[in-house]
């Protein structure tokens, strides 16, 4: 079992550029379901909305690809980004807080073909649904089933109030990827990676920008 | 009624700062709760997980706020971000796409306590589900409906294949906000507004800094 506490791998990488590797590869997956075999990179950095620059500066980090003046091979470059991102297999995620969201994101089939599973669910007070599919489990089982299964994700849906302190238990555990719906600036050790999604701030920012 | 083509008003403020004013919003409904009434910058900025020179250049966008060696009024503070926000008042909004993901977020109470409404949701081929809240329309229904009830901001939850013409759709009937959760470069025109929430290129991002 590979210790959960090291430091990434590649810290040098601007975490922009690994967004845009995912873009790249959906934009080269589509490129694949439709035949095409090349790409020129003008092409390519147009499906995927950034400048041609953009996306040779963003390959440049992993090493020399295409070919001058035949572009990238469509299925070649796909798969050196999806073996980037690791999700050539399926990686296990724990979902942390079964309240409304959390439910909802635990009913959604929609991460399986993305590569990640969520294998099980965690909360103060357990309710197992009639129809849930996973298995919801308290929080005291979080720590064994972690390091049992050698999870390293975990998606947190718990409310800002207990956040930080759900979080010290998932690092504690060996977590070191978080996708938090939490509405709280989490604290973590260096190791440990934070991506914060909060739909209600997508919303608020839509709607600044709207007002006339 | 307004003109939904109209330019967003305040174009000139970075979108980050905007993001920045939800959370310092947040922020300040915590301290108001604990019957805080005044908070320092370098307090404020801290619960934010910002720079306290971040937080008042942010905020210089807006005015002159604070009072040197006392720092910031809570209750006032709160309520002028939440009068830029718009979200004083509850928003309608419209979710297009009732697939699995489409479903979940409209199963998902959270949104209303944050000032924002889904009203309705449409789909290509509607399927009123039983234990459904809110009403699910077809299509063909969301031009006059979005008119009639001065809807501004949708919540796009299509597939990828479609996610362009359902937005030329959506721009056509006037809203000018769009929380696109399909995973596709929308083109839209410059007054429209677009946020991109992607939780498999969030899960992707972290698998690839937690990769060992």
């Amino acid at each position: 079992m590979s210790d959960p506490h090291k430091k990434p791998a590649r810290p040098e990488i601007p975490r922009k550029t690994v967004y845009r590797l995912s873009v790249y590869m959906r934009c080269l997956q589509r490129l694949k379901s439709n035949a095409i075999r090349t790409v020129s990179s003008e092409a390519l950095a147009k499906a995927a909305g950034v400048k041609p620059t953009q996306l040779r500066k963003d390959l440049t980090y992993f090493g020399q690809f295409g070919t001058r003046g035949l572009g990238y091979d469509v299925e070649e470059l796909g798969k050196m980004i999806s073996d980037l991102l690791g999700t050539n297999s399926l990686q296990p995620v724990v979902l942390v807080g079964v309240g409304n969201l959390g439910s909802a994101l635990l009913a959604y089939r929609g991460f399986e073909k993305e590569g990640f599973e969520i294998i099980a669910a965690f909360d103060a007070l357990p309710k197992q649904k009639r129809d849930a599919v996973k298995p919801v489990y308290r929080m005291d089982k979080l720590k064994d089933f972690v390091r049992d299964r050698s999870v390293r994700m975990a998606i947190l849906t718990v409310p800002a109030t207990v956040a930080q302190e759900v979080t010290n238990e998932l690092v504690d555990a060996g977590i070191t990827g978080i996708l938090n719906f939490a509405p709280f600036v989490l604290q973590v050790p260096e190791e440990v990676v934070v991506n914060n999604v909060n739909l209600a701030i997508e919303l608020e920012n839509l709607s600044y920008f709207i007002q006339s």
